[in-house]
């Protein structure tokens, strides 16, 4: 494999009435990116010029290719999957919105599987409009779980991950983990079970590892009650599912700890002195984590064979159209994309190939020496 | 009444076994704090003492008296409510811990309602220790509201307040006040109806007008549920309960705005826009705000008679004992007391007095003239 060629980069054009294209364009507006990766966009290049005009947008000058499989380096791809009669409505939610932002994803994610894209961006979805038929999940990450997971269709048994995804969000100064993602907070209570406590544990550990290159990840975990329970005075589910799933990672040599109160866990900046933060839904990890992140949050679905990174915010309806959204998170997406697509190549060559010990014959008690003539690549 | 004259503040130990009394110390250190109230350590003088010996604390010289209508301005107050025998063991969560913080509470409290105390200051307890058959609250604010509310004695029936209290958060950033408080997690979302909902924005309302000056508070909401529900995807509450109560709240004239979803709230820095902001529940509310106060952070509970604050903060078992414990919060919270109590005389003194409305004669049309000879106050 050339480890050092330009990835190709899949963006999808999320919801063509939202803050997407424009936070698209500005992303991709320094053509230094370029030397960086091969952008390949899915949208429409009618929509792309619809808004550089209206708004006076960077102009990114598009070249229409007729699939991912004929994108260029040195050039800006855009995929067409959009109707040509498609004409935005900046800050209005419609279904031809939600089906536009669907097919762009559809298309994405079966390049990502045939390989003509390496890593997947999304743009910000609007889940009342994309709701369909096709698609009835509560957003892209049990999306992206039900058709890229390794048992999903059966086309990457090699793969030792295991088939859910992990949502992970992820700055300069944390990474925070969900244990339950898109669930009403009515029913948040009973999906804090010790399997799955246990569950998202490993699979963030074994994200923060190959995904993000920390050698020996240590890993905080929050309480689910108010101040953790309090001995049991404010819920159970900490002495009884959180603390169990806890000892039981520890076991498999997993360096975890809690579960912390979460209030006073993100007040005393707690979080400085771990890897990762895996939160037991919601708002309890993402209102503090983007109180930290001050607009340059990446959304990570970890857990997949496919590397696929959003940013943290979302269609952005009030100001659609209106040049005021901000880019980084766009652009942090895009690097980090491309980081853990790195930092993956690094870990399983690492794994793949362990380097032999050597010995040096230094007494008679360690006289085994190591043959160099045979070959390793066996 | 004498506006002027110096507020007794009492303060409470807590648990003696936690970081309480070096935040007291701390806090009382610069003598200058005489010069704007009169301190009332609710404790032991020898609890007091073995701190400063120990870990090399302030030298807080602390004069005891037998009760609080003894106490005297320009010293530092203490009245003993602790066994001679009490032993601090920092760290260590014992019952005779938790009796000694109950009785400091009780002591306290009685004062307060006696009007030998002007406002109180209470310092973090550990809410299992203290359980016990006089005290089964799950924390200050509940024991508070059932010792203080203007219906639970009888003894305040000119109060125009509700009986419930309202737990708020502030600090010189943001005011976050609470619509559920120690409740577990999955009893949050039965507690969120629209009655309960509506009476804690009334009472937030009526407290950013008397207790923090602000003559026409601007209130945000947060949601429930993830991204707000997402109309119905992810919950119902927001729909059913929260938004109808805000539509009521309107018709009261008070200018609430939302639900918004809490992770973009805080993410974009909107609390900035509005004079307090409602959570849905304990860590939805206080888990951003703690990232956001760093240490001085003040917990007040509204909508009782009487003022009372507190540190942010809990006992620190972890740190008690060792020095590292910052008083910033402790500090605030005696200095948000003062102010709490000044505003109130403000504004019921504003209130009570209103100004007339002056006519001057212009021309034909306004030609009522305010006669001046009436006294205002018959």
């Amino acid at each position: 494999m050339n480890d050092n060629r330009k990835l190709r980069v899949g963006i999808t054009q999320g919801d063509p009435n939202g803050i997407g294209y424009e936070v698209i364009l500005k992303a991709l507006e320094d053509n230094r990116i370029l030397e960086l990766c091969t952008p390949v966009v899915y949208g429409s290049a009618k929509i792309a010029a619809f808004y550089r005009k209206a708004m006076g947008l960077p102009q990114v000058q598009f070249a229409q290719i007729a699939s991912a499989a004929e994108c260029r380096p040195d050039q800006y791809n855009i995929v067409n999957v959009t109707p040509e009669d498609y004409r935005p409505e900046p800050g209005a939610s419609s279904p031809a919105a939600g089906a536009a932002a669907l097919a762009a994803l559809n298309a994405a994610v079966n390049d990502l599987k045939e390989g003509n894209i390496d890593v997947l961006v999304t743009a910000p979805i609007n889940k009342h409009n994309i709701h369909s038929e096709e698609f009835s999940f509560a957003g892209h990450t049990e999306y992206l779980e039900a058709r890229l997971a390794p048992d999903a269709d059966g086309d990457d048994a090699g793969s030792t991950e295991k088939g859910k995804a992990l949502m992970v969000l992820c700055n300069d100064v944390t990474r925070v983990a969900l244990v339950t993602i898109h669930v009403p907070l009515s029913k948040v209570a009973e999906s804090v079970t010790r399997e799955n406590v246990l569950d998202r544990v490993v699979a963030f550990d074994a994200s923060l590892r190959r995904d993000f290159g920390v050698h020996r990840p240590r890993i905080a975990v929050l309480a689910l009650n108010p101040h953790a329970g309090e001995e049991g005075l404010m819920g159970e589910e900490e002495t009884q599912y959180i603390a169990p799933a806890l000892e039981e990672a520890r076991k498999k040599k997993i360096s975890v700890y809690g579960p912390y109160a979460a209030d006073g866990f993100f007040g005393h900046g707690q979080f400085d002195k771990f890897d990762g933060v895996l939160a037991m839904y919601h708002d309890q990890g993402l209102a503090p984590f983007k109180t930290l992140a001050c607009e340059g949050g990446v959304n990570f679905t970890a857990g997949l064979p496919y590397v696929r990174t959003s940013p943290d915010h979302g269609t952005g309806y009030d100001i659609a159209g209106k040049g005021e959204a901000e880019a980084d998170s766009m652009r942090q997406a895009i690097y980090t994309a491309i980081d853990i697509y790195r930092n993956r190549q690094r870990y399983d060559a690492a794994h793949a190939n362990p380097l032999r010990r050597q010995y040096v014959e230094k007494n008679k008690s360690d006289n085994v020496v190591l043959d160099l003539s045979k070959s390793t690549d066996e």
